[in-house]
C-alpha cells in the first residue's frame, strides 16, 4: 500500500512529506494506522544528525496513538480497529528481561530495532523507487500507516482521544514513570526535578500523583513556573538567582536533602548537583535526561558511601503493554493532565514548523494530528 | 584511672606506647576493658597523616571487643561484665536516620565524635602531664580501657573469643553487611568483587552465605587465589592477564554482567569497571572502598540510563546493636569464618610492627590482645 510520510533522507535536512510504498504486516506484525504522534527531542536529535548512530533514510517518529488495520500471521493479543500506542520498548514476555523484575528494557528485537529494522530484518518502507526506508526505534509514527511488532504496541481504551494519549507513548510514561517505577516514590517524600521542559513536568505530575510533600522544580527559564506550578511543583529554584553553589540551597531547602531528584536536562553538570543534593543516608538520583555523545558524570565516591544512590530510568521504567494503557486510564480519571501540555497541533505538512518551535522553546508538545 | 595506650602523637610517627589518664564514664557512657583489637586501613589511614581530616594526638583503633567495666548514670542496655563490640557507627534507635529503615548512618553523636570527643564535647583521655589526647571514630581501642556512649556498643553473647569477634566491628560486618544490608543480594546471583584483602574476604563469604551461583574475585596479585577460594570465590580473575578490556571480560564470564559487583580496592578506575561489568537492566555496583581524597569516579550515564545503579555502603549497612550480635551469632555458628583472617597476634607493645605487616602485604588482619 502507500502512505504519506514524512522522511528524513539525510541527516541535518527538514524531513520531506511525501507518498511511501508500504509492505503489509509479515508474521508477528502489525499494520497500524497512525491518528496522531506527538515531535520529541529524540527524534529531533536524530533528525538533526547530533545522533552518532543516526540512520538515514528513516521514517522517524515514536511517540503516537493509532488504529489496528490489519494483523499478520499468529497475532493473537490485537485484532483490527484496536486502539493502540506504538512502544519504542517493547514487551514480549518471554526474554530475560521481561521475566525479570528489576528491569522494563525487554531485548526480543533490540537488534534489528537498533538497525531500523522489523525483526526479520528487513524494512517494511520503500520510497516510490524502491529504494528502502528504516524504521526507526521500532515506531515510524511519522508515517500515516505503520507496520509493528505486536510485542510493541499497547492496546488502549477506545474513548481515549488520539491527539492527547499519543504523549503516552514517550514523555508522559517516561516522567511519570520515573516517579513510580524507577524511584518508586513514596508519598511524603522531597523531590528535586532538574529541568522542567516535557519530560520535567511529567515528573512533576508522577510526584503529585504519588503524594510528594514537597515538588521543587529547577529551571534557569523564570517563565517555566507558571506551567510547573500547574503541574505540582511547590518550589521554584532559578539557579541563577541563588548566590553561591546550588547543592547547599537546594539541601537546606529539602530540610537535608531530596528524598529523590530527577535530572530531566542531558547536561552532566546539572546530574552531578541532582546527585549531591540527595539526603546523606538514602537520596536517590535518577537519570532521565539523555547526555551528549562521549559526556561522563563524576562525583566523589563518598557521595555514595553515605548512602546517596545513582540510577537511571528509559521508558519510566515501563513495561509498555502493561504499564500504558493503565497511564491512559489515570488520564482519563483526571489523575495526571495531558491537554495543557499539547500546546500545538499540525499537520504532517506542518510537521518541519514543529522542529522550529520546539528549537525557540515555544512548545511543549507539538503534535501531528493526520 | 591510669590505662596503657598506643597513643598517636603527630601524623606519620609510630605509635607510642604508654600510660594514659582515663576519666570514669559520665552519664550515657560505658568503661569497656578491651580484650582484642584489630588493625585495620583505616586506622593506618590515619595514623600516616593520609587523611586530611586526621586530628593527634588521639588514640586510634575502632574494631575491638572487650568487657564492660562501669557504666555512668541513666545506662539501661549493658551492665558490668557485658561483653561488647564498640561501635564506630552508633545506633541510637531515635534519630531520623535510626528511624528510616533505609540507612544505619546514625547521627545522634556525629559532630562530636568527628571531633575526636565524647558526645558532651570533651574527651575522657589525657596524657599523664594532663593534656587532652583525643578519641578516635568513637572507639579508641587501641587503649587497654575506653569510654564509650551507651549507643556505641552491641552486647554481643559471651562464648564468642574477643582475639576473632573484635573483627566484627569492622571488616567483617563492613564485607557480609555490604551484601546482605546494601545489596540485598539473592540466592543465585552472580557478583564480582574487586580486591580481595580482608574486606574482599568478608564480601566473598557474605556472597556464599547468601547463596550466589558465581563469585568472581579480581585482583592483581595472584597469592590472594587460594585464600579467596577458602572464602567462596568461584572464578578467579587477574586483571594483568587478561588481554584487551576487563568490562567485557567480566560481563562475558557472567553470562551478561554482574547482577552485584563490590568495590574494596578504594581505587576509582576499579569502582567504573565495577559499574560497568554490572548486566544490563539490573546491575547494581557498591562502593565500600575508601578513595583518595579528591579523587572522582566517572562514567556515562548511559550505563545508569540502560538500568545499573551505583551504590555505597558504610559498616556494611548494618545497624550495629541490633546486627552486629547476629553477626557474632553466625561466626559462632560456623556460617561465617574468621580464624584463617587473623593472620597475625601481637602485644600491645608490638603494635608497630603490625603496620609493617599491613605495608608488607603480609597480614589480612593482625590483632592485638591486651
Ligand atoms: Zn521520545
Ligand atoms: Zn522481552
Ligand atoms: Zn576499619
Ligand atoms: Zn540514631
Amino acid at each position: 500500500m502507500r502512505t504519506r510520510a514524512a522522511v528524513a533522507f539525510e541527516a541535518g535536512k527538514p524531513l520531506v512529506v511525501t507518498e511511501v510504498e508500504l509492505e503489509g504486516p509479515k508474521a508477528g506484525e502489525v499494520l497500524v494506522e497512525i491518528k496522531a504522534t506527538g515531535l520529541c527531542h529524540t527524534d529531533e536529535f536524530t533528525r538533526s544528525g547530533a545522533d552518532p548512530e543516526g540512520m538515514f533514510p528513516a521514517i522517524l517518529g515514536h511517540e503516537g496513538a493509532g488504529v489496528v488495520v490489519e494483523v499478520g500471521a499468529g497475532v493473537k493479543s490485537v485484532k483490527p480497529g484496536d486502539h493502540v500506542i506504538p512502544l519504542y520498548t517493547p514487551e514480549c514476555r518471554e526474554c530475560e528481561y521481561c521475566l525479570n523484575p528489576k528491569t522494563n528494557l525487554c531485548q526480543a528485537i533490540r537488534a534489528t530495532q537498533g538497525q531500523g529494522l522489523m525483526p526479520d530484518g528487513t524494512s517494511r518502507f520503500r520510497t516510490l523507487d524502491g529504494d528502502p526506508i528504516l524504521h526507526y526505534m521500532g515506531c515510524s509514527t511519522f508515517s500515516n500507516f505503520t507496520v509493528l511488532p505486536e510485542i510493541a504496541v499497547a492496546k488502549i481504551r477506545e474513548d481515549a482521544p488520539f491527539d492527547k494519549v499519543c504523549y503516552i507513548g514517550c514523555g508522559v510514561t517516561t516522567g511519570v514513570g520515573a516517579v513510580i517505577n524507577t524511584a518508586k516514590a513514596e508519598p511524603g517524600c522531597r523531590a528535586v526535578v532538574f529541568g522542567l521542559g516535557g519530560i520535567g513536568l511529567n515528573v512533576l505530575q508522577g510526584l503529585r500523583l504519588i503524594g510528594a510533600d514537597q515538588i521543587v522544580g529547577v529551571d534557569l527559564n523564570p517563565a517555566k513556573r507558571e506551567m510547573a506550578e500547574r503541574f505540582g511543583m511547590t518550589d521554584f529554584v532559578n539557579p541563577a538567582e541563588v548566590e553561591g553553589d546550588l547543592v547547599p540551597y537546594l539541601v537546606n531547602l529539602t530540610k537535608g536533602g531530596a528524598d529523590y531528584t530527577f535530572d530531566c536536562t542531558g547536561n552532566v553538570n546539572v546530574m552531578r548537583t541532582a546527585l549531591e543534593c540527595c539526603h546523606k543516608g538514602w537520596g536517590e538520583s535518577i537519570i532521565i535526561g539523555v547526555a551528549p555523545a562521549g559526556a561522563e558524570i563524576s562525583t566523589r565516591p563518598f557521595q555514595l558511601v553515605t548512602g546517596r544512590s545513582w540510577r537511571g530510568t528509559a521508558f519510566g521504567g515501563a513495561r509498555g503493554r502493561t504499564d500504558v494503557p493503565k497511564i491512559v486510564d489515570w488520564y482519563m480519571d483526571g489523575k495526571i493532565e495531558i491537554d495543557p501540555m499539547i500546546t500545538h497541533q499540525l499537520t504532517l505538512d506542518e510537521i518541519n514548523h514543529g522542529f522550529d518551535l520546539m528549537h525557540e522553546g515555544k512548545s511543549i508538545r507539538s503534535v501531528v494530528v493526520y
